[in-house]
C-alpha cells in the first residue's frame, strides 16, 4: 500500500486542502508517476465546480503531470522505474474497441479521464494505465512540459487529424493557454501563421510567439479584409463569435476548427459553405501515440509553453490565478 | 453566325417560350454543342423564379447537357466535331487561379455558370468553354447522362474530396434527384449504405436503388438506435432537419456532409462534435476532373439515374412535373 499525499476538494468549488488517500496493489498494465510538476488547465477549475455535472468529491485536479515512473505493474514493458514520463487528460482506455486498436484512443468511449472518478496530479503521486504514459524526450525540460499533455496536444492534435500541409496559410483565435502554443506549432509546420487577437498589448505577443501577422478581432473590417485567405482557422476560444465572419476569411476548402468548448450552438450558414466547399470541425484531446509525435516535434524545434509557476502547496493561489484570467500563460505547479 | 433556338422566360416564373438568338463567331477555346437531351434540375426552377436574385431575362435554362460537339474554337484539342460530350453547372473557368491551377475549378471565384448571364442548355445548341466540356465515355448512355452532371457530380464530388473508404459505413438523407444517385454511386464505391427516408413508399425503391438498410427518418427513436453507426452522412435536403440528432449517428471522426443549400442555418451543437472529432462540411458541384473520374466510374459501374422524358418541346410540362415533386427520380428532356 502506498499513501498519496493529495489536495482535494470536498465540495463543488470548494477550497483544495491536504488529502491523502492509499494506492492499492499496482495492476499488471498500471504505471506509478512520481509527480514532479503538474500543469494547471481551465478544465481542473471547470471539474473542480462540477460544470459539466461528473465530478466526484473528494476531488483531486490535475492532469498535465510531468514526473517519474515509481513504480510499474508486471506487464508493463515501455518504461520503467526512474523514466521521465507525462501523463495528460486521459489515464486509461479500453484497448480493444475499434478506435483504441485503429490508434484513435482519444476517441474511445470507454476511456477514463485522470480527474473523473479517479485522482488527478496535485498529488506526490498518481496511478495511470500505462498505455496512457508517454516517455518525454531527453531534450524536453520537464519543469514546462506538463501543459503540452493535455493544453498542448489539444492545439497539435489537430495539425495532425486534418492533414495540415506546411504551405497552408492559417490562423488561430484566442492566444492564451492553448493559442499561445498553437502558434509556436503552426510557426514549426511550416505555416503562415495569423493570430487573432482582441487586445492590442497581445499584438506584440503574438508576434513573439511564432505569429506572423495579427488581426484584430474586435474590429470587422479587419476580418471582413482577410477573406479568403486562410486554409485553416483554429479557434481555441470558448464563447460565441461571429462563426460566419470567419467562415468569410477562409479559402476555398478551408476548415474552422474547434477546440474550445462552446456552450452556444454554431449558427453556420450554409450556402458560403458549399459554394466555398468548407468544413467546420472540433476535437478533443489527442491519442497517446499522437501525444508522442508532438512530444518529440517541441522537442526537436525546442517548443515550450510559456510557464507561471507556483509551489504545489500554493494550489488555491494557483487556481484563483487562473480564475481571474491573469495567466500569461501557463500556470505549472512544481513540487518542493 | 449560328441562330439558336431555344426556350426562354422573359420574366420571374414566367413560362418558358420559344426564343432564337445568334451565336456571335466561335472563340479559340470554344466549343458549340449540339444538344440531344437536357436534364432538369431544380436549380433551373430556382433560377426561373429569380430566387437567388442573379437572374437575367430572357433567361435559357439547361445545364445537364448531353449532346455532340457541332464546332471547335482553333486551340481546342480534346474534343472534335461529332464527339459525344456533357456540359454541367459551369460554361466556364478563369483557368489561372491558384483553385483552377490546381484542379479545383468548381471553386474558381470567377467560374461562368450555364445559365448564369449565360443561356443554357433547353435549346438545340450551347456554347461553353472548352475546359468545361467533357467527353463522355463510349459505354455511357446519352440519354441518361444529362442529370449526371449536375445532380450526378454533386454527390459524387464529396465521395472524393473525402477521401471516403469502400470500408466507410455510409447514410444518405433524401431519396430524390441527387439522393437516388448517392445511393448507386455508394453502393458501388464499396459502402455499407443507409437510406434515411420519410416515406415507407420509398423504402424498398432505396433498397433496390442500392442502399442495404433504410432508417425512417421521422422516426426519432430510429435514429437514436443508430448512435455511433456512420463514418459519413450525406444530406440532399434543402430543409432543416434535426442535425444534431445526425450528428449522434455518427461514428468519432465522422463527417455530415451537405449538398443540399438550406437557407436555415445549422444549430451545431459543439460539445458533441469535440468528444467525436466530428466535421461537418459541404460542396458545390466538381471539377472538370472530377466529372470526368464520375463519367468513367458511372460506365464501368453501369451507373445512370432514373430518368422520366419529356420532349424539348413540352418544357413547361417538364418543369411543373419537377415542381410538383413528382419526378421519379430526374427529368430530362429530349429532342425529337
Amino acid at each position: 500500500m502506498t499513501t498519496v499525499n493529495a489536495f482535494a476538494a470536498t465540495e463543488p468549488g470548494g477550497p483544495l486542502t491536504p488529502f491523502t488517500y492509499e494506492l492499492g496493489p499496482i495492476g499488471d498494465q498500471d504505471v506509478d508517476i512520481d509527480v514532479q510538476h503538474c500543469g494547471v488547465c481551465h478544465s481542473d477549475l471547470s471539474m473542480l465546480g462540477n460544470d459539466w455535472g461528473f465530478t466526484q468529491y473528494p476531488f483531486v485536479p490535475g492532469h498535465e503531470v510531468a514526473g517519474v515512473v515509481a513504480a510499474t505493474g508486471d506487464q508493463v514493458t515501455h518504461v520503467e522505474v526512474g523514466d521521465r514520463v507525462g501523463l495528460g487528460w486521459h489515464a486509461g482506455y479500453c484497448m480493444t474497441c475499434d478506435q483504441c486498436l485503429g490508434g484513435h484512443h482519444n476517441t474511445c468511449a470507454g476511456a477514463s479521464g485522470t480527474i473523473v472518478g479517479r485522482h488527478g496530479g496535485f498529488a506526490d503521486r498518481v496511478r495511470a494505465q500505462a498505455a496512457a504514459v508517454v516517455k518525454l524526450p531527453d531534450d524536453l525540460d520537464a519543469r514546462s512540459a506538463g501543459p503540452l499533455l493535455c493544453g498542448g496536444i489539444t492545439v497539435f492534435n489537430p495539425l495532425v487529424q486534418t492533414g495540415l500541409s506546411p504551405t497552408a496559410r492559417v490562423g488561430v483565435i484566442g492566444i492564451g493557454g492553448l493559442g499561445h502554443m498553437a502558434l509556436k506549432f503552426m510557426n514549426a509546420w511550416g505555416c503562415e501563421v495569423t493570430a487573432f487577437t482582441s487586445s492590442d498589448s497581445k499584438r506584440q505577443e503574438a508576434l513573439d510567439l511564432g505569429a506572423h501577422d495579427t488581426i484584430n478581432s474586435r474590429d470587422p473590417e479587419a476580418i471582413a479584409a482577410a477573406a479568403g485567405r486562410f486554409d485553416l482557422i483554429l479557434s481555441t476560444v470558448n464563447v460565441k463569435l461571429d462563426w460566419n465572419g470567419y467562415l468569410g476569411t477562409l479559402r476555398p476548402r478551408g476548415r474552422l476548427h474547434l477546440v474550445g468548448a462552446v456552450t452556444e450552438p454554431l449558427d453556420l450558414q450554409v450556402f458560403p459553405m458549399l459554394m466555398g466547399q468548407l468544413s467546420v470541425s472540433s476535437s478533443p484531446t489527442g491519442s497517446p501515440a499522437t501525444i508522442a509525435t508532438m512530444l518529440d516535434f517541441a522537442a526537436r524545434h525546442a517548443i515550450a509553453p510559456q510557464t507561471e509557476h507556483f509551489p504545489m502547496n500554493q494550489v488555491n493561489e494557483a487556481m484563483a490565478h487562473l480564475e481571474a484570467g491573469k495567466a500569461r500563460y501557463r500556470i505549472v505547479l512544481d513540487r518542493d
